[in-house]
């Protein structure tokens, strides 16, 4: 018998047939298998387990129902040419994941061991690692509240998942630079709110506001900050970066932005170039201001899904501020290059940021 | 063969014993039945059910567990002292469970179709509405987003359930004022945001705070706006008023606070009785300099679980503001006498609020 503490692996008798690489739509096939984890006051994290994927079955009065506890994470597996898997940064994934988990309340897990439970979740599951240019096996860890009780309060047990879905080409038909609407109305995030946490409740609040922004011909949004709607947060759901006059400007952490993993991973990589990066406050008054004086160089939104998206156009109140006459700037590219190139294990990791899974 | 938009009832053979009436734990127990309804895009709301309480199966990539796009409500069913079953202005709530859908870009249900399945499912369940002073039976209509779809946008698919639950007194030893500790570091809400919506997300980003209120001898928090933490929102999950040299005051619906059906019984009720409520801004400031001139004479936080929760001391900044001596108010005592005995059938319903279960 398995200790309830170590992992337990029950494989698949049942494979699925895996989709054509370059047209899954992102999020709707799973692998076949998947890693749950219980938490319950008196034992704490317990049962890990690799098990087929199949449905879960809750009370209709588990708490994720009812109050949104819970938190979530998104990352990546990469083929190489030469056939091996590559995970970028996944520690980074698992140290965001008990931040959030602090912010809603939820019982920490332990990092090291969710990555090595990952691993051998990948390990089983690798044929499932596309090969085409641009795919991947997204990863998604979440941790729901599951305890059956209306009380409004921290449950007393949980439920810690990892699904994996092949993904195709976030830009199918090659970069492209997006037109984007700064919304002045809506709200994403605010001081002393739950924006710096990977939490349900911070997507779903976007939708309004996308909606309203697509019909208008727009492919997303750019959050303002909630008290004074004048300082930029984050584009979508990704962090926003400026070149401006050759300086390379970005959001500072403000408690209301998500700490992309790919927005450190640019500083990083520019740092390293001998590229310095500012983080601080921007206001979209002074984007303008650098847009009427010609000075708007590059803007380009990051995270785990496109690696670098680039920004072709601003419209902000009825002005539309085109950047960079609509094309993909040196920087985007270069940084868009770089990355990619060290996921897919095409350039020396020189950061030390790949994780093998053997 | 029951067509997909009809009832159907299957009922359960396998009926539950009842609680002791006055030793429930708020939403741990629930009845033998519930509501089901699904959505699809293609078909719309179909399948409205009433079948044995069970718990629901659903595929761990559910929109509901990743990005939060869920909606519920809160009501409550009344046993007369004659042995009638009484809901209590149940047509509001649907309208306000319609109103949040609409923020979390959720298709809106049939409210009076709703109204019509719930009261058949009271019906069913009428021996589970106990008897006992201060007891009622819970309702928690609710919809969650069911789609397995990890993209970023709103769901194609959902469930509406009610679940049912009997309750205890929410003051087993009496009505009692409650110490409150005014938060200015964590906000619950914003302009722009969901504040005005009754989602998930808006409840569990309120835990932190109200553990460290907690932990300071506190029973709850009074949420200051998120923009200035500087005026008064909500209590907790209840809204909040103040009696002040004789005015009655509360916070002026913003779009970040919730329209409370109790906070509207009141207003309709107070003015029945000639008593005019002001509803406008009101600054912690203000309420802290009425306190100093003496002249706060009640605070109470209103709310279905409650009905009114007297308020005993503020706790802002060290400061400490202690009203009316820690003692229930006049004013306090009245409003909560009324409500619950229109809500119990005690006195004559004249506003016309509550709906009989036959």
């Amino acid at each position: 018998m398995v200790s309830t503490f170590e992992l337990e692996i029950v494989n698949s008798t049942n494979k699925k047939e895996k989709p054509s690489q370059d047209q899954v739509p992102f999020g709707t096939i799973f692998t076949d298998h998947m890693l749950t984890m219980e938490y319950s006051s008196d034992q704490g994290w317990h049962e890990p387990k690799i098990t087929p994927y199949a449905p879960i079955t809750l009370d209709p009065a588990a708490m994720i129902f009812h109050y949104g506890q819970t938190v979530f994470e998104g990352m990546k597996a990469y083929r190489t040419e030469d056939g091996r898997v590559l995970l970028f940064r996944p520690e980074k994934n698992f140290e965001r994941l008990n931040l959030s988990s602090e912010r809603l309340s939820i019982p920490p897990v332990d990092e090291k061991l969710m990555l090595e439970y990952l691993t051998k979740l990948i390990e089983l599951e690798k044929d499932w690692v596309p090969s085409t240019p641009g795919t991947s096996l997204y990863i998604r860890p979440f941790i729901i509240s599951t305890e059956a009780n209306l009380a409004v309060a921290p449950a007393q047990s949980y439920k810690f998942m990892v699904i994996l879905s092949p993904v195709g080409s976030y830009f199918p038909g090659g970069m492209k630079p997006v037109i984007i609407h700064v919304e002045d109305q809506f709200t994403r995030a605010v001081k002393g709110g739950t924006g710096m946490a990977k939490t349900a409740g911070n997507y779903s609040s976007g939708y309004q506001a996308q909606a309203q922004a697509k019909q208008a011909g727009n492919a997303d949004v750019l959050w303002l900050d909630g008290v004074e709607k004048k300082y930029i947060e984050e584009v979508g759901s990704m962090n926003i970066f400026f070149k401006i006059d050759g300086e390379v400007l970005t959001p500072e952490l403000n408690g209301s932005i998500l700490k992309g993993i790919t927005r450190t991973s640019i500083i990083e990589l520019l740092n390293s170039w001998g590229i310095p990066v500012t983080e601080r406050k921007i206001s979209i008054q002074e984007i303008y201001q650098a847009f009427a004086d010609g000075k708007i160089e590059e803007v380009f939104g990051t995270g785990t899904a496109a690696v670098i998206s680039p920004v072709g156009e601003l419209n902000w109140q009825g002005r539309k501020m085109v950047v960079n006459n609509h094309e993909i700037g040196e920087l985007s590219q270069k940084l868009y290059d770089t990355i990619t190139s060290i996921q897919t294990g095409k350039v020396e990791d020189a950061l030390g940021w790949t994780v093998e899974v053997k």
